[in-house]
Order: C-alpha cells, then structure tokens, then sequence
C-alpha cells in the first residue's frame, strides 16, 4: 500500500474516531475507584447516541449494558475502542482493535513513555509500531480522554465534560489539568467547547496531526492549543503555516520559568524551550500566542464569533467614563489606537449628547442612558466610519440605564454590524442575560467580564488579524 | 470653637453618616424615570432598619410612607440626608438640614465643578462654605450614592448594590462606573464588600479624610481605592504614611494613557497624571499599587482574610502538572521563589508519593489523589517548613479526586493553617462549592479561579508585605 493511500485510511479513520457509531469501553467495571467506571458513565451519562460496548472478560454486564469478553467477540462492528486496562495488556488490545476492524483507538492507560522505567518506552514504541501497521490513530496513552460534544461523545474519565456547551472552539491540550481548567472555566464562562482532546503522550496524534483535521471539520471555527513542550515542534509550524489564516489556532503555554521548564521535562519527557523562541516561531505560523488560560479562552471565544478587526484604530463607547478610561489604558498599552472620529461622525455623536458629556473618543454615553435611540445611533454612527476598525461597548448597570441594552440588542440585533464590536455590558445576573445573549447570539459582539478583558481581547484579535494577513 | 473640637465633630458626624439611625430622602418620588424613584427603592429594598422620611413639597406619601414638605417639618431627628434635587435648590436644602441637626449629607445631584458652566463651581464653592459652617460631611455631589451593607444602608440610586454580602473590604471610589463594575464582579465571585462610597466631586470628603475613618473602623478590614485624578494627592499620602500597616489599602488607578488621561480631566477635574510617578508615591506611603480590577478585588479578598507572605518562597502544591506550571511562572515572573524544599519535608513528601511523580517543588500530588491523607499530609508537611513562606495549592476536579478537597476541608479546617494559602480548587459549580466555603470560612486559604490568579495574588499579598514590613 503506497504511502498517500495509508495517509488517507488515517484521516478517514481520525474523523470516524471523533464521530464512531459504536464505542468499546476495554477495562469497563462498576468499582467507582477505577478509571473503567467513570469512563462508563461519561459515555452513558453524556448521552452518546452510537452503541457502547462495555468489555471485560469477568463480567456480563457493566452499568446495564451487556458486556462482552473482548472487543474480537462483539458481534457488531466497532468504530472506537476507549482503553483503560493495565499497560502490560494494552499491546494484545491493540492487535485485537485492528483485527476486529476498529478505527481509532483512546488509550487512557499511563505507564508508558512517562514513567522511569525504561520497559515503559519501550511499550510505546511496541504499540506506536502496532498503530503504524494498522493505521489506526490513538489518542493517548497517559491522557483523560478526549470529547465532542457535537455528537455527545465524551470519550474521558471526567463525566463532567458533558457539561460543556457545543461550540466552534476545539481544543488540543498537553496537559490534563489545564484541559479541565479550561473546561471549567468555559462552564462558568458561558464560553462554548465542542472538542477537547488530551494528548497525553502523543503515540501517534499529536498537534500537526490534528491540526490538518480541525482545519477541515465543519463544526470546528476556532483551534485552541495547550503546549508544553514539543519533541517536533517544526511539523506542527509547518502545518500551521499551510493551513495559516483559515481558521484561527492559538495557543497557550506555560514552562516559560525555570521551574517550570524542568517540572515539564519529567511531565511530559520534553523541554518546554525558551519563551521568546517559541513565541516568534508560533507567530511566524500565524499562530496567536497567549499568555494566561484566561487569555487563551477570551480570545478563542471572541474570534469563534467576530472577524479580527483590520486595523488598530479602537473607538470606546462607554455608558460612564471611569470603565472608559480603563480600557483605553489597555489599548494604548498593547499598541492600538483611540482614534479620532471622523467629522462627521463627531457631529453625529454631537447630535445624540450634550456638550457636557466626553463625546470625542472615548466617549461617555452616560447622558444618552435613558435615550437608548441616541445609544444605538451613536454605536451605529461610530460603525459606519471609516476611521474605526473597532468598538469596545462598556455599560455598566444602574438603574436609569436598565432598558439601554435591551434596547440596543434589539436594534443592533436586528441590523446586524460589520466590524468587531467587543463590549462589557455588566449587570447582576438576569437583568441583562437575555439581551446579551440575544447580541452575542447574533453574532453582533462578545461579552466580557471586565472593561480591561474586553479591550485586552480585541489587542488580541488585532494581534491574530496582523499575523493572518500578509500570508505566506 | 477651636479646630481640633470642629474635627471631633466632624468625625462622629462622618461615623454617623455611615450607621444612621434615620435617613431623609430629599426628592423622593415615584417616577421611575427619576432618581429620586431608585434612592427611596434602594433604601426600603435593601432593608435599612432605621426610620426612612421621604421629602417632596408636593407629596403625601412616597413608597407609602409619610412624606413631609421638608427636612425642618420632619417632626424628630434626622441623621442622614440624601439629596436628589437639582443643584439650583441644594443650597436651600443644606441650610436646612444645619438647621435640623442632619449629621451627614449623601448628594446625588450633579451639575457642580464638573460642568462646563462656570456657575456649576460657584455653587460647589458655597456648598463647601456651607458645610464648612454646620460641619457636616457630604458624599459627593455627582455620585451614585453610598453604601454600608453592614446596616442594610443602601443610599444610593442603585438598589442592587444590596446585593452585595457584606464583609470586610471598604471601597472607596472616584468612579460610579468603577463602582458599579467591582460591586457586580464581587457578587459574581463571591467577594464580600461591606461599604462602597463614590466621592463624586469631592465636597469635603475625599479618600484622605475617609481614611482615619476607615481605618478606626471596626467592620472594615481592608480599604481598596479606585483612584483617577488627585488635586492634592499629598494629603492621601500622609495619611496613609500615618496609619501605614493597620490595615491593607490598596489602590486601583485609570489614566495610565494619554487619552485616559484627558478623559480624566474632563471627567473628574483632575489630571490623571504620570503613571510611574503615582505608583511610587503609592508605593512610599505603603498602598499597594493594583493595575486591573480584578487584580484589586483578588488582592483585597486574599488580604481580607490572609496575612500577608512573610518572604518570597513559595511552595507550589498542585493535584495536575499543568496548572502547578503556570503558577510557577507567574510566581517566577513576579520575582517569588519556587523554593527547594528542607531534607525533612521531601522526606515527608516522598514518603507519600511514589517516585514516578514530580516530588520536589512544584509537587504534582496527582498519584495521591485516592489517598486524601497523603495530600493533607503534603499540605501539613510543607506549611511547617521553615523555608517556605506561603502556599499555592491547586486542584482541578476529575473524578478520582472528587473527596481529595472535602476531605482536606476537613483536616484543615480544623487544624488551622499558620501560613497564608491562595488556592485554586477548580470544580464544576456544586461539587466543591461547600468544601471551599469551609476552608475560606475558617480563614485557611482563598480561592481563585485559575492558577494563574492565585500566583498574582499571592505575588500581590507579597508586595504589599514588602511595602509595611518596615514602618515609617
């Protein structure tokens, strides 16, 4: 079989192992302390709609499902084989899955390149040679697992993955803690997930491996990366650069202390590198390099709805001037620009505000709070110049501006808006809920916690717009 | 009268502004589109115990309470009044309330020094001569209002600040909108704020004279400032250089940039000034300089509860790898010290890990998660060594170390914990939420929402040691 065609089985195989109409659970058991019951009950519990088949040879059963002695004895075909027996016996699984025709594999199991041992290697190198003949792709092993809630398959020993709302961000981690971060935080959040899959030790998927695939998904709008270290990082450069500019990839890492880069060694048996390097190298990709997980998340978020803005040129729309004055500090700070409107739209807004009120950039909208007509016509005035690549939309709430954003989602919602509009529009919880959902839903803008979030968001979608421009 | 007796009566007028026994509504109403409306709601919704007298020449009854034509015809006592009249009768209405006997003075009204009108300044300058005369402390003019959530007083034309759940932190504002956003971040993050003052334009109280107050203030534990613009930043100074080391204070401030700084002078009167010059008079006079506000509401939550580090060395004790990575290089970054820990305590540590985990400093306690003793036993080990200054303890959930927190909730709780602990236990809302309540209930650590807040904090808490280590 030539290579080009081995490439092919592959891939189709990758996206049968992310959409698998039946799923062997290899170890499944009912022993709440093991990995094979909670693996169970995130598929069960997740409300996967394919076949699931618990395999365990001491069992008839597990979690009311009928269980069989190994995947070979399934009458069915099996598309997914999720593995949590014991590393010594993961090999014989293996050749088992490729007998029986299954398409990828999750190996969840640890013991392999991680541990001291130097048998543990060796393992992996036994099985990386088995999934090379068979072509089957593996997530793992040492990993949680892997989820797309798009076909609510949460394929992880972690249930609570199913809590994730569907969405066009996808992500690949290195690290499982932060995968569950991650995840977290976006419940919280309101910041919605599709896929989350955990490297582990990359048998044989790794970022360039799946970035080929994400890129191609349909429901995938926004790649999210969590790196370490890379043994290759020139494969996953060199992917990110052919594919640069098609759909977002962003990425976050941690190692860049001392510490940290030794702790990254033993975690992951690979140096996590020096910062600066790996920051311009990512960048010449065309990859957005973000700092902290909370980076990472808004600015996956804002760039799964918005278009990065095509210029630095930021108008500040604020409903009271202190939040006003917040974010232009962060703008001017990461390099965009409080921009001088156009006379005409000066003149617009003049229309709409007293000549007490701030009504150059940034403007302070607090006059117009009981006129949400005069709000929306200065946001939709500030749109149409040609001297704004942005807005950032802030209100906070009081009582007298309780029907501005309401009204402004009707509006706005309504005539739909062409540039990125980035807002923090903050309430209690209920007051504004709706109205903000119904802006974010459309599409119009995102919403973020904080005045300094949004701005820091938007200098991130503008920092991802100038590496995605001039392509390669 | 001598100086020194006046200030003795300003002084209980101010704390009696603040624990009113009964609060006059100057401008009380029933229409929603008015202020007056939204004060008389804030006060009877936020369940202010003390006698509440509506006053509007033109009512009866406001709210269905007994309205009078004016303070003078309020038959008993009257400590506070709030005003929401339009400036060209508050002058009237502040004689009156001398005349009264009104201690203390909240003044919504906007249209003083921050108009364009030169007429808006006179009329401040003789409200300042007037409360000069009578001695009575005045919240604004131009402010949303005031809050001590401690006595359910609520005067202010937002009622949800009552939202808030009262604690220890003060806030002290130069900003509504400010206001607004920590007040609504706080709710969100269960962060308990128990006062909240906007100074609007400054009549005669401004952060210098509410210092003293604050700080011989029982309820008040730590003092957060958001600051634009001083006209005499000097006094500030002092007083903090004066009460340096009682209590935290700590200080948020816009205007960093040059539009900010602009904005800043229309806004508020004042410029914002030069970034790095206020940051180092700040810093001499022992308040913490904070550049987001999320950084000032974390800090001032962990002061609120914690000692400040006594050093820089700290121990980073995570349940995952990833997480304890990024918090060592936001500790690393911040100049903290990942500290090697004493024979004695690796010892412990390696006594309840196997081999194959990270053991030295950060300690990756994941091996340990089925084994709640093992990780309070890390926990333990670690807080009596000598070479560490404060603790980083971090734990995403995953099934398998569902009872790792509780259990440790229980072992610490009641123990108690000599050293400081910022936390990030990081779970689905509902799964850890009682646990983490204990824990931050009995003072033993506070928790972040992602490791990498934790680090700062924790950074921040180590600075602001720094700064009153050595009293002036």
């Amino acid at each position: 079989m030539d290579e080009k065609r081995r490439d092919t089985i592959f891939s189709d195989n990758l996206r049968r192992l992310f959409e698998p109409a039946s799923v062997a659970v290899v170890g499944a058991g009912d022993d709440p302390s093991k990995l094979g019951f909670h693996v169970m009950k995130s598929l069960v519990e997740g409300g996967y709609g394919g076949r699931i088949v618990p395999v365990n040879p001491g069992r008839r059963e597990v979690a009311g499902l009928a269980s069989v002695p190994s995947v070979r004895e399934h009458p069915g075909s099996l598309d997914a084989a999720i593995i949590v027996v014991p590393a010594g016996r993961v090999e014989r699984v293996f050749e088992e899955c490729a007998e029986k025709g299954v398409r990828g594999i999750v190996l969840i199991t640890a013991g392999f390149k991680e541990i001291e041992d130097p048998e543990g290697a060796l393992r992996q190198e036994r099985l990386a040679a088995s999934a090379e003949r068979s072509r089957i792709p593996v997530v793992g092993p040492n990993t949680f697992g892997m989820v797309n809630r798009h076909v609510n398959l949460n394929a992880s020993f972690t249930p609570e993955f199913s809590l994730l709302d569907p969405g066009g961000i996808s992500l690949v981690s290195q690290s499982g803690g932060i995968s569950h971060l991650l995840a977290f935080m976006a419940m919280e959040q309101g910041v919605r997930i599709g896929k989350v899959v955990g490297l582990g030790n990359r048998l044989n998927l790794d970022f360039a491996t799946l970035l080929p695939y994400l890129m191609e998904d349909p429901q995938t709008r926004v790649i999210a990366l969590y790196l370490e270290g890379l043994d290759a990082p020139r494969r996953l450069l060199e992917e990110a650069r052919m594919w640069r500019g098609k759909k977002p990839v962003l990425a976050y890492k941690t190692g860049r202390a001392g510490t940290g880069n030794l702790a990254s060694m033993s975690h992951t048996g690979s140096m996590a590198g020096d910062h600066a390097v790996w920051e311009g190298a990512l960048s010449q990709a065309g990859i957005l390099w973000t700092q902290t997980a909370q980076d990472l998340l808004d600015a996956a978020r804002a760039l799964d709805v918005l278009e990065p803005p095509r210029g630095p040129r930021v108008a500040v729309l604020s409903g009271q001037a202190g939040p006003g004055m917040a974010a232009c500090d962060v703008c001017e700070e990461q390099g965009m620009e409080i921009v001088r409107f156009s006379p005409r739209t000066q003149e617009a807004i003049n229309g709409f505000l007293p000549p007490l009120a701030l009504r150059s950039n940034p403007v302070d909208m607090g006059p117009a709070w009981y006129d949400a007509e005069a709000t929306e016509g200065i946001v939709r005035a500030v749109l149409k110049d040609d001297r704004v690549d942005a807005v950032l939309l802030l209100m906070m709430f009081a009582s007298a501006n309780r029907e501005a954003v309401p009204r402004l989602a009707q509006g706005l919602a309504r005539g739909g808006v062409q540039k990125p509009v980035v807002a923090c529009l903050k309430a209690p919880s209920g007051i504004w809920d709706q109205a903000v959902e119904r802006l974010e839903g459309a599409g119009v803008l995102v919403n973020l916690a904080t005045p300094e979030r949004a701005a820091h968001t938007l200098a991130l979608m503008w920092k991802y717009g100038l590496l995605t421009d001039h392509k390669a």
